[in-house]
């Protein structure tokens, strides 16, 4: 199985409203809700392609018990989410049906006790002896050490574990020195790393901060891959319109997804981009459609060339 | 004890943000939640004045679970709610840290089923034989027949219990000709039911339509009362600025305890004015100042006269 970790879960709630006016009072014409987090977007899509999953790190209180009921009805998702006192937090987006724009209300995330973090890594521990790979994504609620990454990093090493690494920031910085497989940063996360806008160079410059392998998200342009065994560049056949909500998440299951097959790389980038763009082009945010999915397999292109060994 | 009907219960969500702009993300600093709807606001207020209150109306899903795990702890208040399948709206109140100013988000109510009201009309008959007054409050949700609030007024008179209602067009106008013993609409709401925007020349057709007393809230002026027993106005010291959430529920809770303990009519009003002004006041909204009240109590001032007997 693939273990995803998402230390911040959410429930990820959507509004729709006829058009957002501040400071007025708005009926709210449809409700939908289902777990979030960058992790348990991954493991959706993952159990969608045919993965088994497993997915771990915390939930509590009402909206914690709503996000492990919805997983408990999600083919595929094994849920091993440590119980914590805290309550799981909400994302609220709010989408402008005149507009067709979004308003993002975030919760805080619960504060993460020292007891909670041990209870967690003790799982963990567990969990990456039977996994194939593991996916460590989003950001870090309060609480857990900035650290936490580097050494969940170091610990899936020790097993001989891949592990894919997907957060921003100090996080991402401390992580990317624990030497992980993969990193997914997007442009500006790379740039923040690195201090350099050029994808390349930022790329060749987290590879030197310990990353063995980049990948980077540019937006509509889709990926760029620096890795040992060579550069690439794939992108989809246009550009498209619509909702890139999980989008990042739906490249990281491609890149698992294609890891524990042993896809070569070229392969891997065009299921991660065919994936990200059906992702945009879906109806319903972070969801992607099978037939769009497949037609966009034969259309993303790859350029680049592998190294010489 | 006091029955408070809530057919469209809520979740009150608070959020702080520090300046909202749509169509973009922000990051919550503040959440708060509590029981809402106006009739479980109503019992809230009652219970504080030391009245034993049992709360009605529906309940369902994990938001109906979390209101009701406060109510728990929400001393001199039994919760009578009717478990539904449905699940229990959110209200969100985005409040802008940077002006003040709140943004409200209003889910729809769930379906209420035959059954459900089936279950509802039992319980509230069997509740009914055991109370000394009656408040229905709130607007009525999906499912819910537009006569509800007409049936459960002549369920009450027909056990000889007070009943006080406060809600808003065809419910309210429905409500009215079943000769509820009081009703508390707004000057927008009182307008709507009679056509006319003099508030005592519309109070007096309110009466004529079946309502025995008419106390009609018009915001920072007061109360305006016209009753079987003579006219007053009762009006607050100054003009307040502050929150008015739940101002009419703090005062429709006045009234109910004046009528319960037998005040004359000027006293009642004097409480339901205080009562309403200590909450706009208040720092949290649709909470009171204990003390705060206490001071109102001597300042409000009540005009009027008894009719001659």
């Amino acid at each position: 199985m693939i273990l995803t970790v998402t230390l911040n879960t959410a429930l990820d709630v959507t509004y729709h409203v006829r058009a957002l006016r501040p400071h007025t009072s708005h009926r709210v014409t449809e409700v939908t809700e289902r777990p979030g987090g960058k992790g348990l977007n991954v493991a959706r899509v993952l159990a969608a392609l045919g993965h088994e999953v497993t997915a771990t790190g915390f939930a509590g209180g009402a909206t914690g018990r709503s996000l492990k009921d919805q997983l408990a009805h999600s083919p595929g998702i094994v849920d091993a989410l440590i119980p914590v006192e805290g309550v799981t937090r909400r994302t609220v987006a709010v989408v402008d049906d005149s507009t067709g724009d979004a308003t993002q209300l975030n919760e805080p995330g619960p504060e993460i006790t020292p007891e909670d973090w041990s209870a967690f890594l003790t799982t963990y521990e567990e969990l990456v002896r039977s996994a194939s790979a593991v996916a460590l994504c989003g950001s870090l609620p309060p609480g857990v050490p900035v650290g936490a990454y580097a050494r969940l990093v170091r610990t899936a090493r020790t097993s001989g574990l891949p592990v894919l690494l997907d957060t921003s920031g100090e996080p991402l910085r401390r992580g990317v020195a624990a030497r992980p497989d993969i990193v997914k940063p997007n442009a500006d996360e790379l740039a923040e790393l690195t201090g350099s806008h050029e994808p390349l160079r930022a790329a060749q410059d987290a590879r030197r901060r310990g990353a063995h392998t980049v990948v980077a998200s540019l937006g509509a342009e889709g990926l760029l891959a620096v890795t040992a065994q060579g550069r690439w560049r794939a992108a989809p056949p246009r550009r498209v319109r619509g909702n890139p909500t999980g989008a990042g998440d739906a490249a990281v299951a491609g890149l698992l997804s294609g890891l524990v097959e042993h896809l070569p790389w070229p392969d891997r980038l065009t299921r991660a981009v065919a994936l990200s763009t059906a992702t945009v082009l879906a109806p319903v945010a972070g969801e992607f459609d099978r037939r769009t999915y497949e037609e966009l397999l034969e259309q993303v292109t790859v350029t680049g060339e592998a190294t010489a060994a």
